[in-house]
């Protein structure tokens, strides 16, 4: 199994190395660091590891967080995101892991991977409460306006996730609106549901905001300006009830659980990210201030994906209920 | 201080009655039940209270929780929230509490009482999170698809609130949108935040997600259909959390603080509700679910209003907000 990493983005350029080389363990792994040569062997030379099974990938520098995505890639061909996307297009690697500027990962993985057929743009999904872990939430902020065939788009991405990396049978899925009756819902979910009544989809209907958490549905549909808010209103809402709690009750037994509240309610940070949903490879998008041992986390999310044929899988069921409309 | 209870509205029709009761403690308060006499009369008969400052005003059934309320409100004239509404209109009363359903409250208040000059429509909102109880979120659902001029209106509404109820000198607004930059937003947010930097009000800007939880500004301002997602979304969250807690830490000390987190992120239900935002008098929205003493709770909801002068003071605020960007 062979994955990059782009060894230089994100926060803390150390744990990508640290993370690489911990996933070594797994002895499938064989490890792509992509980067400028000099800084990654200087990052790499008091750590001790097997050389047959990690080596260095020349780039130019990583994408700052600072940079315009979709300009920076254009501009600086040869950046290190765009590497390791040329990577996977020519066959040489199963995938990667980016914890640098995550915009970048997707217009590049976008651009030079290519996008599934008829497919806009890609999203970003996952769950959200680690309660409710086989509630997916998707768009999570990249489809700031998103359209009724776009959501039906992302229903059919959830849906290979949920089926894929979750192994549920016939994944439900939920349109996220103030009600749960049929007439409920802005604009958007309105015409949404319509769409969705006449796919294949398992739809279960409009859902609340507090079904997430008691995870009534697989798949929970909405627009990435509403998920982009949830996503981090839950964040949010968790830091404030742990950093209570954590105060008032200091004894270890209950501590143990109550250090489980952040992992459950901020997993984008605990789980270092997941994949781009709908582009022609295996791009892994990892939070910037990963550890090391969610970049480890993340190598071995591309191993698995590629196990399930995670891309071809998921090509077919966005085009099976895109044709169940049409049909 | 007279009040009138929308007597049975609700899903507990003896609470209101007992709450009421329960509100007689305060000397000051002077009830005035509403609701079809035979029925109130035979639940007040086991009853013990101050028979002088508690009296029956006959009226039609209330609105069912099933009813489209536009329309039975205009059918029956006569029902029990109509006829509350018609005592606030007739000077005869400070202000209401109804427990029933809440879509005729907002239109039977907006219909007889009116609305405040050029307002579209009523909005509703307030704190969403215990933790954070100076940041009030507005609207929380009476307006699914707002304009930007509507989500202006909000922010005054939301900055009356917090001056009159909250004693907060200048208090800050943001506006809830998918990243802090000022281009971040869907197109009502960016839309929107033109118009907010123009405004006089104390405008912070874009603000994301978990800023709710950090209580970072005192008004929040998103439409009606994120309002209500997050809303029960924190309840969701909430709930899941403190059962996972309760079940898993059981020593007394600890669980007087864990039995808080439902109070916290559950409190529309805690504080029986809050009052319509925008209408010519005082009609507080209460849970259909209200225990007795949230009906006494929002019976002294209705006395501070008044005694603040809260419609009067609310009308300046949004007229001078208004004419900020007019002049």
């Amino acid at each position: 199994m062979k994955v990059a990493v782009d060894a230089m983005g994100g926060d803390y350029p150390l744990n990508n190395i640290e993370g690489a080389i911990k996933s070594l363990e797994d002895p499938e792994i064989e490890i792509f660091l992509v980067g400028e040569p000099e800084k990654l062997t200087s990052n790499l030379k008091d750590f001790s590891y097997d050389k047959n099974r990690l080596q260095i990938i020349p780039s130019d520098e990583a994408i700052r967080m600072d940079e315009q995505p979709g300009i920076a890639i254009k501009r600086r061909p040869n950046c290190s995101i765009n590497v390791c996307s040329g990577l996977v297009k020519k066959g040489m690697i199963d995938g990667y892991v980016s914890a640098g500027n995550s915009g970048a990962t997707f217009a590049s993985s976008a651009g030079i991977l290519g996008m599934f057929e008829g497919l806009a743009k890609p999203c970003v999904g996952g769950a959200v409460f680690g309660f409710a872990p086989k509630t997916l939430v998707l768009d999570l902020g990249l489809n700031v306006e998103s359209t009724p065939e776009q959501m039906l788009d992302f229903a059919a991405l959830g849906v290979s996730q949920a089926k894929i990396l979750y192994d549920v049978k016939n994944p439900t899925v939920g349109l996220l609106s103030n009600g749960s009756e049929p007439n409920k819902g802005n604009k958007l979910v309105k015409e949404s549901f319509k769409l969705f009544e006449k796919s294949s989809i398992n739809f279960h209907g409009n859902i609340e905001g507090h079904d997430i958490a008691l995870g009534k549905v697989n798949v929970v549909v909405c627009d990435g300006f509403t998920g982009n808010i949830l996503l981090k209103a839950i964040e949010g809402f968790g830091h404030v009830i742990y950093q209570f709690l954590k105060k008032e009750i200091t004894d270890s037994k209950s501590s143990e659980k109550i250090n489980l509240i952040p992992k459950k309610t901020n997993i984008m940070r605990e789980f270092g990210g997941g994949p781009v949903f709908g582009v022609n490879g295996i791009a892994i998008v990892a939070h910037g201030s990963s550890s090391p041992t969610a970049i480890s986390n993340g190598i071995s999310t591309v191993s698995w994906l590629t196990k399930k044929d995670y891309v071809n899988q998921s090509i077919k069921e966005l085009s099976s209920i895109r044709s169940s409309i049409n049909g």
